[in-house]
């Protein structure tokens, strides 16, 4: 699992299933999903294993993880890890 | 739980807890651990209190959780939703 994703495959696959919640360029089109954009891959990675195997619980999560192979979810993971952000904290 | 956090009172909260993770503008500084800047502030409240009720399952996080307070993470995600990011996909 620690082989790294294709995150061109993990674009083409995104575009289909995740950017209806998690938006074109992953910031979230919906208030209570999260931001996907410039995230962690190994953390991203782990998430949807752990949908997939339902060991963390959210039922449209579930439904989309369901299916995804491993490789699927590196090349997502490599995919939402590969969109550039810049943060800015906000003045005191 | 839909009243608005104080972000100021996040960021000093987070400051003591979060940013040895999560890092001090949001960006995470462990790959395991995931970028919070930016955040919408209902998923990270929503996750926060999974945490604490422990129906999502992570070591620290359940440990960090548990003392807060539903105002503590009301402010905490509104501290981090605070935090102004930008997204730029790659190029084709």
């Amino acid at each position: 699992q620690g082989q790294e994703g294709d995150p061109r495959a993990g674009r083409r696959l995104a575009a289909g299933v995740c950017s209806s919640c998690h938006g074109q360029n992953g910031i979230a089109t919906l208030p209570g999903a999260p931001n996907l954009a410039g995230q962690n891959a190994a953390y991203v990675a782990a998430q949807l294993r752990a949908y997939r195997e339902k060991e963390r619980l959210q039922e449209q999560m579930n439904i989309v993880a369901e299916p995804l192979t491993d490789k699927q979810i590196g090349d997502l993971a490599a995919w939402y890890a590969a969109i550039t952000i810049t943060a800015t904290v906000p003045g005191r």
